[in-house]
């Protein structure tokens, strides 16, 4: 039996009686199929995308663990309206996290996927907070020679969600992008992204310190909110003709704001009074959620105006598998410059399970970014 | 000189001041170009969509007359939040009107336009409030022979947004519509082609007399809010598979729990828990206010959802001016039987001044549809 059969996998469990339940199960890795292998994952990161399958909405401030350091069990209580909107998953043990990177140390007897053996590889498709990952060769990204585990472990979401978001942007024709919660480690590559193939880009960001971090990036509008948030707005967007933006908060008036201030700079040039607004087509993509609260809609903006959701697995399959790889090989191409990835923290799977980490990365703050080496502390 | 050389003229200011005034000018009727002919106006209807220009959010409980019962001026204060967003009409006397139906009593010299000297057509352009509206001959839809006015007034604005909705729907790949505030003429009209035309329609009324108003018409799925109404609507959306719901209020929660149900029926079919939610695009149109206030999301309805504005002059850009003909051509043939509008009561242009008739018409209400005929009690 090879040291990979048996691996440790993060396991997310919604109990019915309303108790989230995070606990390591010992999992038997399955055998390669021809065409797959086996990715001992060495670096995976933990991403806002991810928590909300992980955390399932439940209180973390009132959690408990129990069991031993090496063996944690969290439980949390979840709010009966987060529970709703989950009865879908209860008593089902998920796995977690959306990618990944590590080391091919298996493979089928396909040559495909033999020719993989040893190579480090960034790979996406959820269970990746797990020592062993079993997957398709063709699903494997091999990452450029003398790239660590770590530095290709965000080699897809984030990535491939900044390029999806400048690929809609032209693909609808807009003139240049706006983006709320602009210092993430998304927003970050966004504004390298921007800077390279020079594309207006107008960044909202929650702390004036985050203005220098992306200044610092070559950004060249960066806003924050204050008392004369909405007039730089408008400056901004009349600077720059962006009337797309996507937006990571979600909640609260952000959104209608940016809509409002996309009508007042588009009325700027407009010809003369028009009782619907201007023609130019406004749209605000919501892509994640860190407010979860209603989104509040002041409709000052005319008719010609959207808001909806954005999902990176939508997007990929509307550009279609060419498209898609063709992103892939930038993103591998550029790991090292623009689609690098800083992290605050690098814990193993047990480590992540500590209540204090989980305050921490939790709170999906610019500055508190983790990454998980699940084969860490193992005494391999 | 002609009877048509001088014309009485609806004309709405908003003074700097801030207060709204209505009077009837007198205006010189362009003399028709060899495209053009003079249509004399004898039916015009006050539709919604005519009175966000007319009355200008002005606070009509505060209205005031003065003038003659002949020659009325109406003053009514515009709240400064209103005044802010129709900073570009200040002082400019503005016509209104969109549609409207009448005899051509004069022709420009080309042969298209003569053609129509004596015919009773429907014209669609603005400023119908008024005696006379020159205008394009290829703008003038021939009613068919032994149609009124009265019978062709509403040819354009509500039975073409029907006819809108519908073609939306097909071109963006759903099975079927919801429609908000569905017992107005408009719902009535959009009851009938969903009737004619097979296709699944759920209505959503604001008072209970409604349901039988709709109903008689061969309405299958007729609603009213109350505490079953989100549940009686996922059955409703379940058993129609209607994704596509266009929405008149605008405000408050509604257009929110339309996507929240799409999703809990979607989610009924789908192949277990994903948490992104179904993946079938679920999408609010709004095009129409009776609800001014913020439009409020809950966004429990996954990823896949949009709202935005729908304005039907973008809609007939959009698919292009052979496919709008046919569309017109629908409605002139079936203007006595699918767009036959019922109106509660006619005025001239002095009566439509008077602040008791304001007081009905600027509800916005089911059975409260009014005519103007603006060549009425002029001794003609």
């Amino acid at each position: 039996m090879t040291q990979e059969a048996i691996g440790r996998q993060l396991r997310s469990t919604v109990k019915k009686e309303g108790i989230l339940e995070l606990s390591l199960a010992r999992v038997p890795t399955p055998e390669p199929k021809p065409d797959e292998v086996v990715v001992r994952i060495d670096a995976t990161p933990i991403n806002p995308s991810d928590l909300g399958l992980m955390l399932a909405g439940a209180d973390m401030s009132a959690a408990k663990v129990s069991g031993s350091p090496q063996d944690p069990v969290v439980t949390a209580p979840i709010p009966p309206a987060a529970l709703r909107s989950i009865a879908g998953r209860i008593d089902q043990p998920l796995p977690v996290g959306n990618e990944g990177a590590g080391v091919v140390v298996r493979a089928g007897s396909s040559d495909e996927a033999r020719a993989l053996v040893g190579k480090t590889v960034a790979i996406l498709g959820g269970a990746m907070y797990a020592q062993f990952r079993t997957i398709k060769a063709s699903q494997c990204l091999v990452l450029p020679p003398g790239t660590a585990a770590a530095e290709g472990a965000s080699c897809f979401v984030n990535p491939l969600t900044a390029l999806g978001m400048v690929e809609t942007m032209r693909a609808e024709g807009h003139a240049g992008l706006v983006h709320t919660a602009a210092a993430s480690n998304l927003g970050q590559m966004l504004v390298k992204i921007c800077v390279k193939d020079g594309i207006p880009l107008v960044n909202v960001v929650r702390r004036q310190e985050h203005v220098d971090l992306l200044k610092g990036l070559g950004a060249k509008h960066v806003l924050t909110s204050g008392t004369t948030f909405m007039d730089e707005l408008i400056e901004a967007l009349a600077a720059t003709g962006a009337t797309l933006a996507f937006d990571a908060i979600g909640g609260g008036k952000l959104a209608s704001q940016v809509l409002s201030c996309m009508e007042a700079a588009a009325n700027r040039t407009a010809g003369g009074y028009s009782r619907y607004g201007s023609t130019k087509h406004k749209q605000v993509y919501i892509y994640g959620g860190l407010d979860r609260g209603p989104t509040e809609l002041t409709r000052n903006f005319g008719m010609a105006w959207g808001i909806g959701g954005w999902l990176l697995t939508t997007f990929l399959q509307k550009i279609g598998p060419a498209a898609a790889q063709k992103l892939r090989e930038r993103v591998a191409a550029e790991i090292k410059t623009t689609f690098a990835s800083r992290y605050d923290k690098e814990v193993s799977l047990a480590e992540a399970l500590r209540l204090e980490e989980i305050a921490v990365y939790g709170k999906q703050a610019t500055g508190q970014k983790y990454l998980i080496n699940p084969n860490k502390g193992l005494g391999r």
